[in-house]
């Protein structure tokens, strides 16, 4: 599917040459120490957002996203674009979500994120679409189908999986287990996690609403990448979030800027908006890792 | 983003100048009784397993399904895409995915079954992508997120949601709860559905291998469509769960036809083979109504 040349093939093959492991995780922490950042910016676009200056149409985004990406790619160790956003386009859309994976042509890693969750067989297909067809780097999953219906995801050790585990909306409890339970579903997730981490391609997702439970998460999943979407419009509190998700190094956790990032500005300056945006976020986390 | 015009808006208009309610579930359970049949044929295209006289090609794809389509609509109630296969076709398999919802053209249910979960804003765009990009007129949805997560699919009375509560792999129980436990997540999540079922448009995904859950969940969400698959390559007992699915007339439960009936034949017959088997199919379940 993939109508280009995979120089991140290449850029793995070295790594082993060089002795370093091609681990999702290693890839993952490379990337942030090479950029000095943990942020991850989300590719959420939606035409009737786009900036003044462009037309809110197809094209419009594509320009959009390849401005944002071009401006903010410095200052950021991951792109997720979500695939709610793009599927809502129809086919365009897919196409569109194809271009600017592309695009970003392995200057940051990239997370698809589409929640991916079905029976095993299913699973091997959305593998496929992902890795094959997109050629992201990592996906997030749902775990409700239980661990089997998430290993296809997981044979590539190059490639990430993370868990959505412990989501940031008010309803998660009645599924994922309380933040005040002594044994949560979303724990007994993240113990197992770790525990399945061998591979070095697991990751969890944890609601950055929630900084009790990173902290909680954290100490049972010390190695593994997690990724923390609610910063910003959601509430969620950055500096315990950034205190908490430290683990064993190089493990930390991708702080996810979401809306108030990608729409820093809707005028012609939207590029520079969002870069400043995703460097301010850069900077107080760095300023939480280094105190 | 519909290229063609809506019959189905004015089928509902109709529906609802004659007094007859348009909630999702009566739309299918007329299907159902139009065509005396409970069967859910499921579209999950591979192009390596095309029948010998097509090209494997995306192509090839779309005449193998336009022609199972023609020749099976007569005796199913519903088609299921699965969203991971076509998305493993990368935007071509979009493409291809929204040419079958037009080719069906309102001449069965359409069930896009794509697991959609994530929080309220994403999955607002999922119900935007599924109810407006395709056109389906029901999604499966995953409730790992909660029910919050879910909102979005739910405002159309007209589309159907069914919830993939209770899922047919071996691994399922350490989520959703054990077919032993007194009061499974599962069983929580079917209660939940019954009592949320007012507008008519809440189903519930139960895997046929799972018979003795079909009759537990039935029992505590009555009036709502239940949806099987499992039947066929995965062992389910077809006379077990038809016996448990069927509820308050008219709800009764939707029995997919997987694998074995799209891939009935690999030879130049694969759409008769098809027809004949959602037909033999159709007459096993009206055996078991019957008796």
């Amino acid at each position: 599917m993939s109508h280009r040349p995979r120089p991140r093939a290449e850029k793995i093959e070295a790594l082993n040459a060089s002795g370093d492991p091609p681990e999702f995780s290693a890839r993952l922490w490379a990337e942030a120490e090479a950029k000095q950042s943990w942020v991850c910016l989300g590719l959420d676009v939606v035409l009737t957002q786009l900036p003044t200056n462009l037309p809110h149409t197809i094209e419009g985004a594509r320009e959009f996203l390849r401005s944002v990406v071009d401006a903010s790619v410095e200052h950021v160790a991951a792109f997720k674009p979500n695939l709610a956003f793009y599927l809502a386009l129809g086919a365009d859309g897919i196409r569109l979500l194809a271009d600017i994976i592309d695009h970003i042509d392995h200057r940051a890693i990239v997370i698809l994120d589409g929640k991916f969750g079905d029976i095993s067989d299913t699973m091997e297909r959305y593998a496929r679409a992902a890795f094959d067809a997109f050629d992201a780097d990592a996906v997030t999953v749902d775990l409700y189908g239980g661990w089997d219906t998430v290993e296809p995801m997981l044979v590539d050790p190059a490639r990430g999986v993370f868990v959505w585990g412990r989501s940031s909306n008010p309803d998660a409890d009645a599924v994922q287990g309380s933040s005040r339970d002594a044994d949560p579903l979303f724990m007994r997730i993240a113990g197992e996690i770790q525990s399945r981490s061998a591979l070095g391609n697991l990751g969890m997702v944890v609601g950055a609403t929630r900084a009790g439970d990173v902290r909680r998460v954290r100490a049972a999943a010390p190695t593994v990448p997690l990724l923390a979407p609610g910063v910003g419009a959601q509430g969620g509190d950055l500096e315990s979030v950034v205190r908490h998700g430290f683990g064993e190094a190089p493990a930390g956790v991708l702080i996810n800027a979401g809306r108030n990032a990608l729409w820093a500005s809707a005028d012609a300056d939207y590029a520079l908006a969002t870069r400043a945006a995703v460097r301010e976020l850069r900077d107080r986390i760095n300023a939480v890792r280094s105190a």
